[in-house]
Parts: structure tokens; sequence; C-alpha cells
């Protein structure tokens, strides 16, 4: 391991017996975390190859024995605030005949997490057996469930560790982490939505390239069907942040109601993954996309689902209900918007009780908020500019506040390919020869 | 921690307050080791600056009360092959009224330890409390004892993770841990042998005066009085290597025999302390220690000391023994010798049982060699190179296997100023304004 941790220091490409090498010693806990971490930091200052990420991120994904592939696509974000894709989309390719099953995370910090999420619906279950969850996908084509813990488990431990030794960033363990649970879990068509933004990991557009790019690059080496978008978190997505709150945000979706860039998003998302399983051109995969949200089986998809889970039929018939204390944020300024604090944004839903501070933390399904401005809006004093929905007249107004200092008025200073929803595609790339 | 990682991590000089705050944690052991190495590992990469230098060193220091200082003067070698400088340094600055008590430490891998070779009188006693010692200098002015293990408790916890995390080599690490133990000790002059070459931990001279100018800006911020010596290891000093043998070779240094190379580092070293201690010009200094030498002043001295720890009086009578197998290493080309690998030659001692592969394992006091080879030398056929002392023919046979193969015969490629024993001196420095 030393060895190891040296080549990495001093620059020098590890072997592929070297990669196999650490990564069985993660998996049966050869190799001390003290060990571990320092080459973690190593890799965070002088970097991995591609080949090296390649077979890192293989080694990781087949370490154990594969199972079988429960559907034919599959979608991974890098986190976001009021990002509720997963809600819309999976429903939208059952309904179009690719099934999807998604192995989903809790979320923790200002991000949330989609398991969180359908929880606030009454009844709704996410822990099912492997058989279960193979049966609900060959009869419905959607499932979404907790993970069970056995995939990639060399990443569970890395991924803790980075957490607590500064060594997060890194394009390579990032990617190597996303893309090692991905190839696990075998599905053949894959589309990454790489948040890039004051909300997102990735803070600028030519970091979240790379990282696009590396994870497309790691797809090919092992032949899976990956293209990437890189999607803006200049601003929460959609208006809704919180648990049942964005439940019904992606319901109203559903349904031809609700913010248009959540709209896009899901139908980008869904046009690159018809288009990677079936060949078919981009423009008609999002108009067939389309088509199935606006005639309703998107919708009919999503009440099976929620049913097959153990949902509560009477969600379905109206807006899950909120936290007590509904209090408006008005705009006390003339101007334009300038930037928002995305991250802030989240910190806000978090701290009203919709998100965990810690792991074993439990989440308030009804808090959340509402947050109607985008950047670049110009406003007048008095607009409404979001929705608090708290436990306590307390919370809502520390709540209030919070919001208020997550705007900044001005010229806006993003680059011109910094606007827009979606910033980038990834889809072809040059391998390492 | 995770703060102080990160800014390491992002080239973010800490504070003083961080350090302090990273020392005390290291002590308490509220920082757990797999957070240590990453920062270790970022401060391998990215380096300290010198005022962060001096702080860890500082706050290692001073982490615990300080004892009162037990001598004048003192001395530290970065460790080489066949240095036994401390068992003739030692009793010659207390002849000349500069009582010296050193905390030393045992051998690991190719460098020897002083211990063990004290050790190998018979008799010789190495572990006293401190009230022994303190009366021990006040009444002969020198001692040689096992470190306590108390001073700088922060640094044997970082020193032990270094050795497992591929960070030991960082000037700023190296450098306050030394000088963090020097600092603790109080002793008001000290010098420093900072080896370079094939056997020193330092491989070039750049490197070398890079850590002996951090080490006197050290001791300057914190108001010692702090020479350094850059020394070679193109050769082991002297002839011996292991433990006898290298004691005997001492007794013979302070008697006016044997090699020229010990008895010039051992006069410059003292010549540096008593100028450092007295402001004696050097030159002056320098008669005045080999006065001390000469006249029998240091031997007599010597022979109170070892006495005085309990070692045999008839170990002063003549040498100590060797292991009983003997045998002769010539030479079988004729030339110039161009290099000797002399951690090589470190390692055949080690490997006939005079050093540890592991710090749990004994040393044989009776085994080591002689090697008379020096570089740049021109030699016959025939000519003796050397002497093996082992306890078996066939650990004889190995060693000379071994040392036939630490020698380069050619053009010597060594550069002017890597040339001669003592390669530079550092005692004015640059503080960082």
């Amino acid at each position: 391991m030393i060895d190891i941790i040296e080549k990495t220091r001093d620059g020098i490409a590890l072997s592929y017996d070297d990669i196999e090498h650490l990564v069985a010693g993660i998996v049966d806990n050869t190799w001390p975390d003290y060990q571990l971490s320092a080459w973690l930091m190593a890799v965070v200052l002088n970097g991995l190859t591609d080949v090296e990420s390649f077979w890192l991120t293989g080694a990781m994904a087949f370490s154990h024995p594969q199972p079988d592939p429960l559907g034919l696509v599959d979608k991974h974000s890098t986190g976001g605030v009021g990002d509720k894709t997963t809600l819309v989309l999976a429903p939208l390719m059952a309904s179009l005949g690719l099934p999807m099953a998604k192995m989903s995370g809790r979320g923790l910090g200002h991000t949330g997490g989609t398991l969180d999420k359908l929880e606030s619906i009454p009844g709704f279950k996410t822990t099912l057996d492997v058989e279960d969850i193979k049966r609900q996908v060959e009869e419905i084509g959607v499932a979404v469930v907790a993970q069970s813990g056995e995939l990639a488990p060399a990443d569970r431990r890395l991924y803790a560790l980075r957490d607590v030794t500064g060594t997060v960033n890194n394009i390579s363990l990032i990617a190597s982490s996303i893309m090692s649970k991905k190839l696990a879990a075998g599905t053949p068509n894959l589309v990454l939505d790489v948040k890039v933004g004051s909300g997102a990991f990735m803070a600028n557009l030519e970091q979240a390239r790379a990282l696009a790019q590396l994870m497309v690059r790691i797809g090919r080496y092992y032949n899976r069907n990956v293209t990437a978008l890189i999607t803006s978190m200049q601003q929460p997505l959609g208006w809704a942040v919180g648990n049942a709150i964005e439940v019904n945000e992606a319901m109203d979706c559903l349904q031809q109601r609700g913010p248009a860039d959540l709209r896009e998003e899901v139908l980008a998302l869904a046009a690159e993954l018809i288009h990677l399983a079936h060949g078919t051109d981009l423009n008609k995969a999002h108009a067939e996309a389309r088509a199935a949200l606006e005639d309703g089986r998107a919708w009919t998809k999503f009440t099976q689902w929620v049913a097959r889970q153990g949902g509560s039929p009477q969600a379905l018939d109206g807006p899950l209900p909120l936290a007590p204390v509904r209090r408006e944020w008005h705009a006390s300024t003339a101007g334009r918007i300038a930037s928002l604090n995305t991250r802030g944004i989240g910190q806000v839903a978090l701290n009203l009780g919709a998100g965990r501070h810690r792991l074993e933390d439990a989440v308030d399904p009804a808090v959340g908020l509402l947050c109607y401005v985008k950047v670049g809006q110009v406003i007048q004093p008095g607009d409404l500019l979001g929705v608090v929905y708290a436990r306590t007249n307390d919370d809502a107004q520390k709540a209030l506040d919070g919001l208020a200092q997550t705007v900044r008025y001005g010229e806006t200073t993003q680059r011109d390919n910094d606007s827009g929803l979606i910033l980038d595609r990834v889809t072809t790339v040059d391998m390492p020869t």
C-alpha cells in the first residue's frame, strides 16, 4: 500500500494490478483508513489519469458478483436543490416501454433525496427485497427503492472517508464513485445530469464538463451507452424545495401544470434515454416523451407505481398536505436578480426540517418552500417571490430572513454559456489511446 | 480539522490558532489518524511556509511543561551509516566544561542508533531516571540516555503515522520533528549534522541545504543558538559499521588513532558548539577542541562517563570483542572508486544482525564490518577493502557478496561542491518578514 501511496504522491500512474490490489484491500479492510486517506489526498492534489480512473471504477464495480440488470434505462444526478426529476422521469420512461429501476439515496446537507420525497406519500415503501423489485419492474416497468448497500462496497468505504478528510472534490474520485455503482447495477442506457452553479458540487462549467466527459468515457470503456447533460443550478429546479411539496410539484408536472424548467429538464433527459435505447433521432425522441407526458400515459403510470409501492390512493387526488404555518416572501426592493445562492435556499429548507444535518436525523415531510424567483427576472417591491411552509412562526420567520439573504440584485455576472437550463451535452468523447 | 485539511490542500496558510488547534488535537487524540494522514499528504504535496513550520514546531515542543535544560550544548544528526560522533563529541564537550546531556534513539533500518552502540559496552545502562541524569550531568558533564517518550508527544504520533503513509519526505515535517524535540529539551546551543548522499535521507545538497536553513530559522525564531553542518554520506563515516566495532573506533579516536574523517567531523562539530556557547572565534574553538582530544582530557572524560553509566572498566582496556567469523573483503578489479552505495553498506551490517528491521528486534552487539574504501580511491586487485565480523560462515559470505555490490568503478560523477566531508555550513539565515 505504501508503494501505491508513493506512486500517486510522485505522479507515477498506477498499474492495473496496483488498482486491483488497492480495491481488494479496501473491500476486505486490509488497508487502514489512515493509508487510504493519505492516498486520497495524493489523488486530489496530483489527479489520476483517465485510464487509472477506468480501472478504479471497474475494480470497485466488479469486486462482487453482478446481479442481472433490473431496468433498461437509468439516470443519475450529481445533486441539486429542488431536483424532483426522477419522480416524473421514472414513470414517463416506463410509460414508453423503457423500464427504469432506480436505486436512490436519502438527502444529506443542502440537497434533498428522492427516497425522502417519495416517503412523504403516506404508505409509500422504499425498502423492497430484490425479488419484489424484479417482479414490480417486470409488471409495471418502474421501481425506485433504497440502495441495498451491496453494490460497489469499496465505494461505500471511500465515500465515507472522503467526506471527513477533505478529499471529496476530485473528478476521478467523483466519477468512479458514481459510475462504479451504475456499472454494478448493470443498466445498459444511462443519462447523467451533471449540475453546475451555486447549488451544485461543480462550481463552474469547465469542471462540470470535465466530470461529464470522464463519466461518459468510463461508460464507453465498459460498453455502456452514456450521455451527460450539464444543467444549471444557478437557481433551484422548479419552484418547490422540500419533500411533500416536491411530490406535489412532480404530480403537477405529470398533469400539465407547474414550472416550465422542470418539464424542460425531464423531457431533455427522457429524450436522451430514448435515443440511447432505440437509436431514435433526438428530436423525434423528444416528441415521443412529450406526447406521453401530455396524453396522461406518464400520470397513469405514476398512479400505478405509487399504488404498487404501497402509497395511499388519496394522495393522488390532490396535493399532499403541507405544514400549517404558511408565510409569503415578498420583494422589498426593485431591481434585476443578479444571482441566487441556491445552496443557501437548500439550507433554508434544511433548517425548516426538510433535510438532514446527520444521516441519523429524521426529515419532516410537510415543511418546505416555493421559490418563484429566477436569475435575470426584474422585480418590483411587493412582488411575491416565494412561500414558506413551517411548523412554527419562529421557524417561518427564520426561513424568510434566510431567503432574503440568498438574493443579489444587479446586472447578472454570468457568462453567456452559463445561461439557460441545459448548458451542454456530452455524448461522444475522445478516448485515451 | 476538515477546515485545516482543506486549507493546506488548497495552499492557504494555516493561522497560529489553526496550528495550536491541530497540535492540541494530535496530543489529546481528538483527531483520528485518517484525518492526520490526509493533512500530512497535503503538506508533502503543497508544503508549509516557514512561519507555519515555526508554529508547528513550537506547538509540538511546548504542548507540555518544559523541564529545565540538562546541558549547555546538544547535537543532532539526521542519520547515517557509521556515525559514532556522539560517542566522541559528548565526552569531548564535557572535558571542555560544556555539559552535554543527550536523549538518543535506537537504530532502525540501515542507520544505527547511539543507544545500541553504547549498550554493546558490558553493563552500560541507558535508562536512567530524570534525577539521576541531572546529578550525573552536574557531576561529570555528560550523559547519553534513552528518550523518555514525554518530550514532544505530538511528534511521536505524527512520526509513526508518516512512516506508514508515504509522508516522511517533507522538509517542514522533518525539521519540525527534529526541532520540536530539541526545543522541548531546552538546550541553548545546538549543532545540527545534516547528512547528504547515498546513505542519508536527503539525496542531494539542495535538499539538505533547504532542511538545514529551515532548522536554523526555527532555532532562531525560538531564540536558540543553532548552526548546521552539511556533511557527506557518500561513504560511511570512518571505517566501522556495527555496535561494539563502532565503540572501538570511537575509543581509538579518543586516543589519537583511527580514521581521519571521523576525527575531522567531531572537531568541526565541537568547534561550532564552542563558538555558539562562548562566542569564541571558530579557528580558536577548533584548536581548543583538538587540544582536549590530543592531551587525553576527552578520553579521561569518556572513562568517567562509561563507569558512571555502569559500563565495565575492562571494556576500556582494549577493544570490545567482536563476532568470531572474521573474513576479509579484497578487491577483484583495478580501478577508481566512482561511488559507494552507503545505504547498501548499512543494509549489509543490518543483515549481519547489527541493526533492526523492526523496533522490537534485538541487535547483536558483536557483528559488524570495517569499510576502508573511500570514493575517489584508486585500487588494485587484491587490495584489502574491508573486514566482516559475522556469527556464521554463511552470514559472512552473504555480507561479502553484498559489499561487492555496493562499489561502482569509474570516474566519479559527483559535482565539485559534493566533494569533501563538510560540504556546507549554515548559521546565518534570512528570516521571513
